[in-house]
C-alpha cells in the first residue's frame, strides 16, 4: 500500500497542497507533479546543481531533498517564481547579456543559486560568487563559468542601481550588420525563464498513455549471453512489453552499414540493437522494458535475469590490439582499419641523421563528456505515418538513416525532430538510443519515452576515443623541422561508427601547425570492451596534437632554446604543407603568435617572481588548428521562404547543441537578407524537423555557421532575384503571388570545388574548406606537495575568420578552454563501474576553471567562408590541456604523458625528479 | 496504434512544441500535458467558458478546440500569460479589489476574455462589457455578473491612466477595524492568476501511480438490476480493478443512519453504496472502474453490461405519494416522514369564517445547483493510516462520518481535506463520492481519483427538492392575516439523507416575515425516482415562500389594496411570533420595508410609463427571511494558536465554498485579537482538514461566520488572557515557553442556551439563533408576443446585522438574485437523460441577469452574534423569484404558480386571460 503526505507550502509567491510520496525527492514532485518543469534534473545525485530551488532562502538541490524533510509551511522558490518572460529578474536580464545560458541547462540552477547570493549579499566580489556557486554545486560544462560570473556581477549593480537597464539591453541600429555583435541570443529568453522544454521535459507534456522504457543494461565488459530470462519482469506492474533480441528476428542490426569506410575491415553490422549473444561493453542493452511509468520501467528491468560467461575484457587499444588477443567482434580482426601516414621522402635516413630527434609515448584519456542532461528522447508514429524520434542528436539525419537502415524502412517514413539540448559536444554524433526508442514504438505502437540515469549516461554514451601516439620528431640545428613519424592506437571502444573516420583527424592534426616536410605514420582503430567512441569537440586532435606539441617542448628544451621560439620558427606560412600534404587559404598564426608574444614574455617574468618553493609556477604554450568543413563532398542545404506577413522563413538542420545555432541561423538570414531591410525579429526560424527542412548537416567539424550561412547565401540570392522589380524595389509576397512567382527557394552549399578527396592510402588531401588557428597560453601553479595544479590563467589568440555571433563565439572559447583544464587536469571515464557520476569523472567546478579566461581575435577572411567566416567550435579544445601540461613541465621539470595529470602523477613526477 | 502531431505554437510568449494527438482537445493538452491548470476545464461542451484561452487575440473556448484545429505558429495565451502572483495585469488587480473572483472557477476564463475584449476596446460600456461575455459564453454562477463589470471598467480606466493603481488597492488603517470593509479576500491572489490549484488541478499533480475511476452509471430512473458483467471491462488497457456492491459484502450500505430524524420511517440505510439489486434513480452508480487514466476508466466502464427490469418511475411527489405506488425501496413507504405544523387555534373555523380567503397549489421544480466544477476528489492513504479524501464537501464533518459508518472504521482513521471548489450552493452537504473515492482506496490499497463529466453532474449530485405547496390564507377585513393551511409534498428523491430535515425548513418558512396566529399544515417527504434532494441556498425556504408570498400578492388583489402595504401590516414586529411559534431578537422589517416604499413607488410609476402593449412592465414585492444557525444545539469549535513569529494560526473548517470563508476566517481572527495589535499578514488560516483543525461545521444556515466568529471570540478571549501580564501588556511566545504557558487554545459555541429544541409533533419551536430579513423588489418586462421575461432591475433591502466582509458580503447578495433570476424563469433538472448540460438546464448568461442589482443594507446588531452580525449567504434567494412572479403579474395578469415561468407558460398565461 503507498502511503501519501500532504503538505502546505509556498511555491513561488502561492500557498500550494501537495500530496506526494513522503520519500520522493523535491525535484521530481516540481517536475512531475506540479509541473514546475524550470527546475532541471541532471545528475540526480546532488553533483550539478541544475534542481537548485530556494526553501526559505536557502539554496538547495531538489534532486536529493526528500519531501519528508520538507517543513511544513516551507517557502519554496523555482526558476518560475525568479521571473518570467514578461517581468524578468536582474539576473535574467544579465544572463541573456552575457549570452550566459548556451545549452542552457544549468540555467534555472545557477539563476536560483546567484539569487540567493544576491539576496543575503547584494555587492559581491568576483571571488564571491565563485566561491558560492563552488559551494552549491553549480556546474556548467559549456561557459567555462566566466560569462555566469559576469552576469550575476552586472545584475547585483543593476539591482543596486549602479547601471540602467538599457546597459544590459543590446540595441541592434537599424541597418547595420549583425556580424560580430551582441545581439542576444533567440533561444536566452526560454532558458534564462525556465520555459524552455528539454527532453524530460517533453516527455512531461506527452500524452498520458505515452510508454515509458527502460534499458536493461549488462554490467559486464565481455562476456557470452548464456540465457535471458525476462519473464518476471514481464508480470511486473505496468509492464506492456518486454522487448529483446527475438522481437527483432533478422532486424537485430543497427543500420551502420553506410559509415564504413573503404579499407575497414567491419563492414558496419557488429553492433547489435539488442545484445544476445554477447556482451561488448558494460552496459550493453539486452532488452527494453515498456511500462506506462519511467519508475515502473526501471523496477522491472531490475527483474530480468541474464546468465553470462565471462570473457576477458581488452580495456585498452594496446591490449586489443596485441597479435594474441582474441576477436571481440568473431570474425573482425580488432584492429579493423589501418590509415597509413606517407608524405615526402622516407623519414628513417633522415631521423638518423637530424641534430635533434625527440620522441615519446602519449596518452590521451577517454574523456567524458560530461553533459548535465542525460540522454532522453521519445518516439511516436506522427500523423502522416513517420515514426517519429525526438533526440539530442547533433546531426538529425544519421538517426534518419540509421533507424531506416535496421527497420528496413524506407529513409522518409523515419523522421527525426531535435529537442533542445542539454548539451552534447559530440557525444550524439552517434545515434542508438534513437533505435531503441525507434523499435519501442515500431514493437508496441504506442509513443515510448527513453530517458537514461545519469550513470547510463557515462558508461552507455560515447566517448571521446583515447589514444596511445608513440610520435618522434626530427628537427635541424637550427630547430627547423625536418620530420615525423608517428604509431597511433586509436581505442574506438566496443563498436565502430567513426572509428575509421576519427583515425583520418588523429592523422591529420598529429604535427599539424607546423611545416613537417616528411611523415611516416600509422594510426590503426581498434575495438576493445571499452566504451564506444564517438565525436569530442576537436574530434582526433586534442589525442595526437598533446604528443606533437608536447614533443615541440621537448625538442626546446633539447635544444636550449624558447618553446615559443621553435614554434615560430616552424608554423604554417606561405608556402607550408599540413600533414596530409595540403596548402592553406591563409596563414594567421605568426599575427596570433606576434600577439601573444609580449604577453609570454610578461607571464614568464611574473611566474619566476611569484614562484616559491612549495607553489612553483610555470608557462606553456601550445598551438592548435582544426577543420572547418568535413571532408571532400561536404555539403549542407537550407530553405528560405517569404511569408504573407513579409517575414522570411529559415528551415535548416542546424543543431542547436548550446553553440549557437539559433543565433547563428539568424545572424546569416539576417545578414543574407539584408537588401531587403528586414528587422530580426522579421525572420522566423524552422529548425531540425527531417520532415520540414532540408539536410544542413552535421553540428561538427566547426561546419555549420560556415556550411548554413553559405547556403543561406545561395537561397537568399534566388529569393531576392525572384523579388527584384525591374526598378531595383522588391515585390511583396502577395505581388509573387499575383504573379505566380514561387517564394520558397533552396540554397545548396558543397565544398566539393575547392577541396580533395582525402587518400587512405598515403594520408594525403585537402579534404576540408578552411582551418582555424589558435595560440594557447597557460599560467599554472603546482602545489609541490600535493601535486594539485591549479591553472591560474589561459590565454586564447584565436584566427576563426570573421566573427558571426560575438556572445555566441566569446562562449564557445571560453568553455573550450575551461575543457581542455578539464582534460588536462581531471577528466576521465575508465571503469565503468565506478565512474558512473560526475565527480567520478573528475568534472571541473567553478573554482577548478580560473577566472582569468583571456580570448584575443583576429578576423582573417576566409575567401570560402559566409561573410568570411571560418567555424569556432572546436578551436578552443585542441591544445589547451599541453599549454597546460608544457607549464606544469615549466614549472616543475615534470612531463606528463599520460592524461590526466592529477596530482598523484604530478607528485610522482616530482618524486623522480628529485632521485 | 495511435498518431500523434507536432505542433509549434507560442504558448505565454514562447515558443512551444506539443507533441499531442490531433484529436484532443486544447484543453486537455494545456492542462493535463503542459500543466498549465490555471485554464479550468468546466462543462467541457463550450458551454461555461471557464476554460477560454487566447488564440492569435481571439477568445476560444479549448475544452472543444481540437489540436488539429489549431494552426501552425499559433499564439496562444492562458491566465498564465496574462499576469503572474508578481506582475499581475490590470484586470486581475480589478478582480481582486471588487472581489469578483468568489468560487474563483470561472475568473481565469473570465480575465483571458475580457483581455481580448480591452486589447481590441480599451474604453468599453457596460453594455459592451456585458456583450462580450454573452458571446463568448463566460458564464458565472457565483457573482451575478455585475462585480466582474465593476472590475473590467475599473481595470479599463486603470490601463487609460484615468485611475491610479492606490485606487484599486484596499488599505486597512492600521489598528482599525475590518468589518465592512473591502479588505481583499486572501483566495483573490490565487484565484486571479490561476494558481488555485482546484480538485481536478491537483489530481493531475498527484503522484503518477494515482488510479482514476469512473462510474458506472445506471441510464434508467427504476429498475430491478438482474445481471452484471464486468468481465469484458476488467480486460480493458489500463484497468486495475471493476468495483461491484459484491466486492463490498455487508458494507454496501451509505452510512446515513445517524441523519435520520425521530419519526422518520427510514432508518437511513436505503441506500447503497453500489447498487446491486434495484435501480432507484437514473445515474446510480453499478460499478467503479478504476485505471491508469480517466479516459481508460470510462472507456472500460462503457463496457460494463448490466441487465434490467425496468419498473415504473415516479417522477413527481404526488405520483409517489400516491395510495396505490409501489415502494421505491421495499419495505419503507414512499412517504417516509411527516411533520405537522399546529399553531394556535383549529384554522377550519377561521377559514371558514374569515373577511378574505385566497388558496393554491404552487410548485417550484428541482433547482439545479449548475456551478461549473463538476464533482472531483480524490482518495489515499496518508502516512498515518488514515483513509484520507479530498472533497469539495461543504461539511467536512460529515463524509468523514458517513465513510466510517459505511465502511465500518472509527472516525479518526477517515481524514477529510476540502479542495479548493469551483462552488457548491448547497449540493456538496450530501456525501456520496468521497465515499466511492474511499472504497477505491480502500479495495485497491491506492491512491484514486474520481472526475465526473458535466452531466454526470447534472444527473447524479443532489438537486433542490421540488415541492408541491397547498397553500391557504386567511385575512379580517382590513387585511391583517388570521390563518394559513397548507399540505406540502417534498419530493426527496431517490434517497433521503435531510428529506425530514428539510421538511422542518418547509414547514419554518411557509407564511414566514408576517404574524399568522393560527396554523395548521402538513409536510410530507416522499421518494421518488428523481435525483436525490439535497441543500441549495436557502434550503427549504423558496419553495413554501413561493406559495405564501404569491397568496399574499393574491390576497392583496382580491383586497384590491397593494400588495406593498399588505405586506406592511402583518410583518414581524414585536409580540409577533413565527410559524414555529417562536418570539424573535429583532424586527427589522418595518424599517426594510420604509426604506423600499418610495423606491417601490417610484418603480410602480416608471413601469406605467414605459409599458407598452407589446412590452409590458411591472413591479413585484416579497418578503424573506431565514435562520443563522441550524437547529438547537448547533455548536462549532475553533483553534487559536500563538506562533514562534508572534503570529496566530487560526484552525477551522469554515469550508470556503467561494462565500468568503477565508476573508470570514481572518476577519473574526483579526477582530477577536485586535487587542494584541496584529497585522492580517500575522493570521494564519489552516483550514478544513479534519485531521488538524476542530470542526465548526457546515458551510449552511447562514452558519459559519456567526458559529465561527463565536467561536474564535471564545478562544481569543482565553489566548489573551493566557498571554496578558500583571501590567496588562502581552507574553511572546517565547515568554509563554519559559513560563509553560499553553499556546493554543479551542474556543467553542453553541446555540443551546439561546435555542430551544423544533418540536416534530407540532413544527412549534425556536431552534435557531437569530434570523435575516430582506425586502425583495422586482422590475421586469414582459414580451407579450413571445412570453419572454426580462428582468430590468432587483432590489433588495437586507437585515443580516453587522456586516464582516463587505466584498464577501456584496457579492452574496449578487449572486443570490442571480439565482433568483434562475430560478423565477429558466433553471429546472426534470428529465435526467436530457437536462444533461447547463444549457438544457437553464444556465442564466449575463444577458439573463440583470446589471440593475441594489443592495441595501440595515446593520441591526444580533445579541447573540460575533460583533452583531447575522449569517449572509441564504437570505438573497429566500423569495427574489416570488418578487419576479409578482411583477409578472402585475405587468400582465399572469400568475405563474409552476416554476419556472418559461416563456411557453408565459404565454399560455397570456392567451387563457384573452379567452
Amino acid at each position: 500500500m503507498l502511503s501519501l503526505k500532504i503538505i502546505s507550502v509556498i511555491v513561488n509567491g502561492i500557498r500550494k497542497s501537495i500530496v506526494c510520496d513522503p520519500e520522493e525527492t523535491l525535484g521530481n514532485v516540481l517536475r512531475n507533479q506540479l509541473g514546475l518543469t524550470g527546475t532541471k534534473l541532471g545528475c540526480g545525485t546532488g553533483q550539478c546543481g541544475a534542481c537548485s530551488v530556494l526553501i526559505d532562502g536557502k539554496v538547495v538541490r531538489s534532486c536529493v531533498k526528500k519531501m519528508k524533510a520538507i517543513p511544513e509551511n516551507a517557502n519554496i522558490v523555482t526558476i518560475e517564481g525568479i521571473g518570467t518572460p514578461d517581468n524578468l529578474h536582474a539576473l535574467q536580464i544579465a544572463w541573456m547579456y552575457h549570452g550566459a545560458a548556451q545549452c542552457g541547462f544549468c540555467t534555472p540552477g545557477f539563476i536560483v543559486s546567484a539569487k540567493a547570493l544576491l539576496d543575503e549579499n547584494i555587492n559581491p566580489t568576483r571571488k564571491e560568487v565563485r566561491d558560492w556557486f563552488q559551494k552549491h554545486r553549480n556546474a556548467c560544462r559549456c561557459t567555462g563559468y566566466k560569462p555566469l560570473v559576469d552576469a550575476v556581477m552586472d545584475a547585483a549593480k543593476l539591482i543596486r542601481g549602479e547601471i540602467a537597464l538599457e546597459d544590459l539591453t543590446f540595441k541592434l541600429p537599424e541597418n547595420t550588420s549583425m556580424l560580430g555583435t551582441k545581439f542576444p541570443r533567440p533561444d536566452g529568453l526560454p532558458k534564462v525563464t525556465g520555459t524552455c522544454d528539454y527532453g524530460h521535459d517533453l516527455i512531461l507534456k506527452l500524452p498520458e498513455d505515452t510508454l515509458h522504457m527502460a534499458m536493461v543494461n549488462a554490467k559486464v565488459s565481455h562476456a557470452n549471453i548464456l540465457s535471458i530470462d525476462i519473464s518476471e519482469a514481464e508480470k511486473m506492474p505496468g509492464v506492456h512489453k518486454v522487448i529483446t533480441a527475438k522481437d527483432l528476428g533478422d532486424k537485430n542490426v543497427m543500420g551502420f552499414t553506410f559509415m564504413a569506410m573503404p579499407k575497414n575491415k567491419n563492414d558496419g553490422k557488429e553492433r547489435p540493437v539488442l545484445c544476445d549473444k554477447k556482451v561488448f561493453q558494460y552496459g550493453d542493452p539486452i532488452a527494453l522494458v515498456c511500462a506506462d511509468t519511467e519508475v515502473q520501467a526501471r523496477v522491472a528491468a531490475d527483474k530480468v535475469k541474464v546468465e553470462y560467461e565471462l570473457l576477458p575484457a581488452y580495456m585498452s587499444g594496446p591490449e586489443a590490439a596485441a597479435p594474441d588477443a582474441m576477436e571481440i567482434h568473431p570474425g573482425i580482426p580488432n584492429v579493423h582499419f589501418e590509415l597509413p601516414v606517407i608524405k615526402g621522402e622516407e623519414t628513417g635516413p633522415i631521423m638518423d641523421e637530424a641534430a635533434y630527434v625527440v620522441e615519446g609515448d602519449f596518452y590521451v584519456q577517454r574523456q567524458p563528456h560530461l553533459v548535465l542532461e542525460p540522454e532522453v528522447g521519445f518516439a511516436y508514429t506522427d500523423d502522416e505515418g513517420r515514426i517519429t524520434v525526438h533526440t539530442k542528436s547533433l546531426v538529425v539525419v544519421l538517426p534518419q538513416i540509421v533507424i531506416a537502415l535496421t527497420l528496413g524502412l524506407p529513409p522518409e517514413k523515419v523522421r527525426i525532430i531535435m529537442n533542445p539540448v542539454g548539451a552534447s559536444f559530440g557525444y550524439k554524433l552517434t545515434p542508438n538510443s534513437e533505435v531503441y526508442m525507434a523499435v519501442g514504438t515500431w514493437i508496441t505502437g504506442k509513443p515510448v519515452a527513453l530517458h537514461y540515469d545519469y550513470a547510463q549516461q557515462t558508461y552507455y554514451t560515447g566517448k571521446r576515443s583515447p589514444m596511445n601516439t608513440y610520435c618522434k620528431l626530427a628537427a635541424d640545428k637550427d630547430g627547423k623541422l625536418l620530420a615525423m613519424e608517428h604509431d597511433i592506437i586509436l581505442d574506438h571502444g566496443a563498436y565502430d561508427a567513426g572509428g575509421d573516420f576519427l583515425a583520418t583527424k588523429a592523422a591529420r592534426f598529429c604535427g599539424s601547425c607546423y611545416h613537417i616536410p616528411n611523415i611516416r605514420g600509422l594510426v590503426k582503430s581498434t575495438f576493445t570492451n571499452n566504451a564506444f567512441g564517438t565525436a569530442f569537440r576537436a574530434y582526433g586532435s586534442p589525442q595526437t596534437l598533446f604528443a606533437s606539441e608536447s614533443l615541440m617542448d621537448e625538442l626546446a628544451a633539447k635544444m636550449g632554446i624558447d618553446p615559443f621560439e621553435l614554434r615560430y620558427k616552424n608554423i604554417y606560412r606561405p608556402g607550408s604543407t599540413t600533414p596530409s600534404g595540403n596548402e592553406l587559404d591563409c596563414h594567421p598564426l605568426e599575427q596570433l603568435m606576434d600577439m601573444m608574444r609580449p604577453k609570454y614574455q610578461e607571464a614568464q617574468a611574473r611566474a619566476i617572481t611569484e614562484s616559491t618553493p612549495e607553489l612553483k609556477r610555470g608557462v606553456g604554450i601550445s598551438l592548435g588548428t582544426y577543420n572547418t568543413t568535413g571532408d571532400h563532398g561536404d555539403n549542407g542545404e537550407v530553405d528560405l521562404e517569404l511569408m504573407p506577413d513579409g517575414t522570411v522563413t529559415v528551415y535548416n538542420t542546424y543543431e542547436e547543441q548550446g553553440q549557437g545555432a539559433e543565433i547563428g541561423t539568424l545572424t546569416a538570414a539576417y545578414e543574407a537578407l539584408r537588401p531587403l531591410g528586414l528587422k530580426p525579429e522579421q525572420i522566423n526560424l524552422v529548425m531540425n524537423d527531417t520532415a520540414k527542412c532540408p539536410i544542413t548537416g552535421a553540428a561538427a567539424a566547426s561546419r555549420l555557421f560556415f556550411v548554413n550561412g553559405n547556403a543561406t547565401l545561395h537561397a537568399a540570392t534566388q529569393l531576392m532575384d525572384a523579388m527584384r522589380k525591374p526598378d531595383g524595389s522588391f515585390r511583396t509576397y502577395q505581388e509573387m503571388m499575383a504573379e505566380g512567382i514561387p517564394v520558397k527557394y533552396r540554397g545548396k552549399f558543397t565544398n566539393a570545388d575547392h577541396t580533395t578527396p582525402y587518400n587512405l592510402d598515403n594520408g594525403q588531401g585537402s579534404p576540408s574548406s578552411t582551418y582555424m588557428y589558435a595560440v594557447f597560453m597557460s599560467e599554472v601553479e603546482v602545489n609541490t606537495n600535493t601535486g594539485k595544479v591549479n591553472v591560474l590563467k589561459m590565454t586564447l589568440n584565436t584566427d576563426i575568420g570573421t566573427i558571426g555571433s560575438k556572445l555566441a563565439v566569446d562562449g564557445q572559447m571560453y568553455g573550450g578552454l575551461a575543457q581542455g583544464i578539464g582534460l588536462a587536469l581531471s577528466e576521465d571515464f575508465y571503469d565503468p563501474a565506478k565512474h558512473q557520476t560526475m565527480v567520478a569523472c573528475g568534472f571541473p567546478y567553478i573554482n577548478d576553471i580560473t577566472d582569468d579566461l583571456e580570448v584575443n581575435y583576429i578576423q582573417t577572411p576566409r575567401a570560402t567562408g559566409p561573410f568570411g567566416a571560418a567555424g569556432c567550435g572546436e578551436i578552443p579544445l585542441t591544445a589547451p590541456h599541453v599549454a597546460i601540461i608544457n607549464a606544469i613541465n615549466n614549472a616543475t621539470g615534470v612531463r606528463i604523458k599520460d592524461l590526466p595529470a592529477l596530482p598523484e602523477k604530478v607528485l610522482a613526477g616530482l618524486k623522480s625528479l628529485k632521485k
